[in-house]
């Protein structure tokens, strides 16, 4: 076994972290932390640290670290045949099991399934498809992705542009053109405060016909959103808002992009969120939960009208120029049937919407109440605590402030990992869906502690 | 065990093959094929057929297949931990050890690696980079890309667009405007046959001259290009072309990204193909021999000097924003660990020279003679044949005649698994490094009759 101080000095001279403070990072001011094992909930550290990860990884990690199940899948995958590619009508046994079971699995009128690596890589393919569509049926120039503000689709250029973050377009010029963003359904961040959840909602219906008619609907492909929004800050849509928006986008031949790479496979409670929703998506994305992270996968499920017109693409224009070498990779299938067996087997999704809601009631519960909690809110098995400076107000903190971090490592130093969203002061937690109730009263406990130590 | 018609349904039912005909495989015209299991160069369908894949995979087994020792440090990795996330300076062992061993093995001047999954993505990693770097230094027109004609880069949407081939354009409204592109070093297809090879370099970085004249050196960031053409029909570059090209980018002051997602690795014959030809990169794209495709895992190596950029623009702007969930996922690290350990016990690359030298004389023996083989070309373990349909005249074939499909066609049938490239008819080999000699002779031979059978 290498000595730890080795490995940290390996790290901060030859591995370029993600979202990381580069500099800081570099010079030894940021901490290094090598993760050895997981159980559960819980993860341990090379030095023996243990956490409650009360985020699954990224929200990814749903069923629970430590699954010898889908380890073993993996391991007879790889002894047996790591890689073949799929180009071309090849595939393996674990692919093509794995295509079948999303299908089931998926809401209606649902085709076929794309796979890719990563929940971008499948945003992508999702924006190559919708214009690939488009250009078959003659639309030329009905080509415009509205994606909302504080959506989070990715971390590539197109992708990257989806998403509706600041963090993720300064210095690096995105948006791109093709994308236009709308308002966020964001009930708490409402600019009038008179407004009911109705009239909010009628406001960002309002805001999204405004942009159509600006933009010109004839310009205008698709609508991307996630059932919830996740990373800009775990915030389920105000009362009304899908079923108003389909409305829109049905009048105007919008095709609507459900992003549900973070609600695939249960995290709200349901198979999907287009089920806990209503939504009649013509793409899904999908990735975390179809491999609970096991494995990278990711994968766009095309619904039946889109399908229909890129046979016919190939049909006038030969093989779709469209392949990831690592598309449906045998490993990532692999542990991709193994997760969606265990996932049913342990009847997981159902102990999430137990547990979800007692953790979503406890939180309320203990903090509710804080003079700097703004808002307690989740979905399922997620949920946030918004602060703010002042209740009343609602006046929210400076960002330099950090106060959002500030609990976060707080609540770190006690032992659970809860993740600090990107924009805003809020707190959220997206835990494995096997937390106990047991598990949630800890969470909850000490992130009422952490709050307290932070703020009073 | 499932019936193979079973599996045929659900998959013409069920999955997007990438890169397919999509009309022809659902209606059941294009074959579906379930590959199961592989050793060294072999790989095995579930009816039992052996073939022998001199194209490993998609040039990217480059260690060959069932490689046990790989297997077992994926096994073990999914055992032990088989997912933490890598944002914000955490890491395993394996994701730090491999990054350590990357870097030693880079060619110099380079400092960090930053781990996605894809090729593509690893490209968008570059281009987000480059872009950042840019606006770090104040110099925010200087953001197009220059990219070449037969350039495989990737099949996103900016990267698709740095690919320079029609089946990844047509019908999906690519290039986007951030991309330019220039000559393909391509001397067989020079348009003026007159030309000699240093001739045509000069044409070529005349060619380069004008665009950035044409374009502003100030508007244009970097320049992207394999060592040696891949996808574009693997063509080793014209005498002095490197040398030259790369001092026409230093004179614009123009960043060099070197794609080395095949040649990385060892398929030149040596560890990197900015080793065989001199390259001095600001970037270096790695993927496919990174793990031998045994599991998802891509890279882009940051030179020095972007890298002190880039810090001094965390430091100006806080944390980078730009992640990957998957960003050096454990199992795809584990992979590429013990991939990189095998190939230097195995002493891979050192067979890859003998074995691939002998490949392309052989080869060239065998068919550099026939009326219809223009050329017959390579470089380490990469070699093509380029059909012509009058060698004096250099007149090629229709595109509608599918020559080259049907050459590989007719060497399937013999159990030889070659590839026909995307544009012109060309016949790409790209072996596993473990092809023996008597495997080499067993390729030429079938290919010689494949190409008797269906040219004569
Ligand atoms: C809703 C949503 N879409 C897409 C992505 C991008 O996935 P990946 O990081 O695998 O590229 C994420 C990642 O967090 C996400 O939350
Ligand atoms: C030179 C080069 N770059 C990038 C890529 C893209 O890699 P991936 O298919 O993993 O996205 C490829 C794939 O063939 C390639 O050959």
């Amino acid at each position: 076994m290498l000595r730890n101080d080795q490995l940290a000095e390996w790290d901060r001279d030859n591995f370029f972290h993600p979202s990381t403070h580069l500099a800081q990072f570099a010079r030894g001011e940021l901490t290094h932390r090598v993760i050895k094992t997981g159980t559960n909930c819980h993860i341990e550290d090379r030095d023996g640290n243990k956490m409650l990860d009360a985020f699954a990884g990224l929200y990814c990690v749903n069923v629970g670290y430590g699954r010898q199940d889908i380890a073993a899948a993996i391991a007879a995958q790889a002894k047996e045949l790591a890689y073949y590619h799929s180009y071309v009508g090849h595939g393996t046994e674990a692919s093509i099991t794995l295509s079948k079971m999303i299908l089931d699995r998926a809401p209606a009128n649902m085709s076929k399934v794309y796979f890719g690596q990563s929940g971008s890589d499948a945003n992508e393919t999702n924006v190559k498809l919708i214009w690939y569509y488009n250009n078959i049926l003659g639309r030329t120039e009905k080509k415009k992705i509205i994606s909302r503000w504080r959506g989070y689709h990715g971390s590539g250029l197109v992708t990257g542009s989806l998403t509706g973050l600041e963090l993720f377009h300064k210095k690096f010029d995105l948006p791109l053109s093709q994308v236009v963003h709308t308002e966020a359904p964001y009930y708490f961040r409402r600019a009038d405060l008179e407004q009911t959840e109705e009239q909010f909602t009628a406001h960002c219906v309002a805001e999204l016909e405004a942009l159509i008619e600006r933009e010109g609907a004839d310009t205008i492909a698709a609508f991307i959103g996630e059932p919830v929004l996740g990373t800009g800050g775990i915030v389920p849509p105000p009362a009304g808002y899908w079923p108003a928006i389909q409305k829109v986008l049905k009048k105007h031949d919008i095709l609507l992009v459900v992003d549900e790479v973070v609600t695939g496979f249960g995290r709200l409670g349901t198979m999907f969120g287009s089920d806990h929703y209503g939504l009649e998506a013509d793409l899904i994305t999908i990735a975390k939960g179809l491999t609970s992270a096991y494995a990278p996968l990711s994968g766009s499920i095309v619904g039946e009208k889109m399908w229909k017109v890129l046979e016919q693409g190939t049909d006038e224009n030969g093989p779709i120029g469209h392949g990831w070498t690592y598309s449906a990779h045998p490993i990532g299938a692999a542990a991709g049937v193994a997760n969606l067996k265990l996932l049913d087997e342990l009847d997981l999704i159902a102990n999430n919407r137990d547990v979800g809601s007692y953790l979503n009631k406890t939180m309320t519960d203990a903090l509710g109440d804080h003079p700097n909690v703004g808002e307690v809110r989740g979905e399922g098995m997620l949920c946030a605590v918004e602060f703010v400076k002042d209740r009343d107000s609602r006046t929210f903190f400076d960002a330099a402030d950090k106060i959002g971090p500030q609990v976060a490592t707080a609540l770190g130093a006690h032992g659970v990992i809860a993740r600090a969203m990107p924009q805003g002061d809020i707190l959220g937690f997206a835990p494995p869906f096997c937390l106990t109730r047991a598990e949630a009263d800890e969470v909850v406990e000490k992130t009422a502690k952490a709050v307290r130590t932070v703020l009073g």
